[in-house]
């Protein structure tokens, strides 16, 4: 489960951590296996009484043993891949296009992030990190039962779409952007930015002003402060 | 060097990557030791020359051997403790305040940010990550030698600083905040939020909205959105 082309073989992939298993449990993911901690079923036994059928109970040791991280007290779930509806964007809508993010723990962040922000879809490069990634999983803190992410071609998806912002570091200053009611943020590659065969397509660069020294923000950081003025300023029109 | 007890005992602490070390040269940070490949060498030797009695020209495989990360291809200084100058803010500053921050990615994210926006001052608890620890310098992006880090008593410290600001999940809508000219932004714990016992220091706690499910943003996500609120709230007035 902690490779790509295993979890693609079984269709299935790994949740670990209490909070994300139990997020896990209460969304339409489909779980086939659930291994717990004794103190995590004894906790949460009421609320997973209907994967009972489905539950081992095992050892920090074992748990441990199996998990991709260091360290696993609680439990890990085995679901099957979920199938997206058809991507769809409506005109009062944002959502994010990741270009290339890499970093799992990234990819993860802004999950969560596009979460907090009420975006529910992400399309991202078939180079990004996986959506289904251990580290994605456990960074989006439980986010990625609510946001669907579409693994497919940028520039096909963003073509012919409207309201195609990109984060870059020159732009105009996102604190004065008059954002319109739906549209796409596009986030380029941690190190090079945006793919500059996607420029074309991208209809307004927004840069967030520094006033340090600073190069740049991390990509999620950035995501978030973008969604930010986003919603402030569709709250003030 | 991976360890704070050693780096205590050295009053040294190690930095890498190509950009970091690059930034370190440059900075009043002490350089005792360089090791470097043959490629970084070569590339950087012009803006590395005063270094030049102090390196070691090492293979990658050496290079990865004495990293505190999975690969290492260009370089890692050790440099010696700095002395900052004692803590004192002026009233049109803005610092950070960080009340048990643990994780190093985040807490170097937030020197990131921080310097991002022009806030070169962080006071942290003596239980948040170490200033100096490899994770957070990494994190950081050079940003470390530019954004000073006071480990003291958040409790002393706080006392009697006027505009105490604490990020929270209930408080004043950030986006409404009329933020003075200089203040503190306190962030807590990652999972816990602040120490209660801070409480009565603080004079305004303050919320980023949130318009989906998501419980919560990352620290320095939360960090870097405020930040830029004040910002935006300064350059308004």
């Amino acid at each position: 489960m902690q490779l790509k082309k295993y979890r693609k073989q079984a269709q299935s992939f790994s949740v670990e951590g209490a909070k994300s298993v139990l997020e896990l449990a209460q969304s339409s993911f489909e779980i086939t296996h659930l291994m717990v901690t004794k103190p995590f079923w004894e906790d949460n036994e009421k609320s997973l009484k209907m994967l009972e059928d489905r539950v081992a109970v095992v050892t920090n040791k074992q748990l441990t043993a199996i998990s991709a991280f260091k360290t696993n007290e609680a439990a890990l779930a085995v679901a099957r891949f979920r199938q997206h509806p058809p991507w769809e964007v409506e005109p009062d809508e944002y959502v994010i296009a990741l270009d290339r993010i890499r970093d799992p723990g990234n990819f993860g962040t802004i999950l969560r992030i596009a979460d907090w922000y009420g975006i529910n879809k992400v399309v991202a490069s078939s180079d990004s990190a996986d959506y289904y990634h251990p580290k994605v999983i456990q960074a989006s803190m439980g986010s990625f039962t609510r946001v669907a992410v579409y693994h497919q071609d940028l520039h096909e998806t963003l073509q012919g779409m409207t309201n195609i912002f990109a984060a870059g570091m020159k732009g105009e200053d996102v604190h004065k952007v008059d954002f319109p009611a739906g549209g796409v943020l596009v986030i380029g590659n941690e190190a090079q930015g945006l793919d500059t065969s996607l420029t074309p397509l991208i209809h307004q660069t927004v840069c967030i002003p520094g006033y340090g020294v600073a190069e740049s923000l991390n990509a999620a950081v950035a995501t978030a402060v973008i969604c930010d003025n986003i919603r402030r300023s569709l709250n003030t029109n």
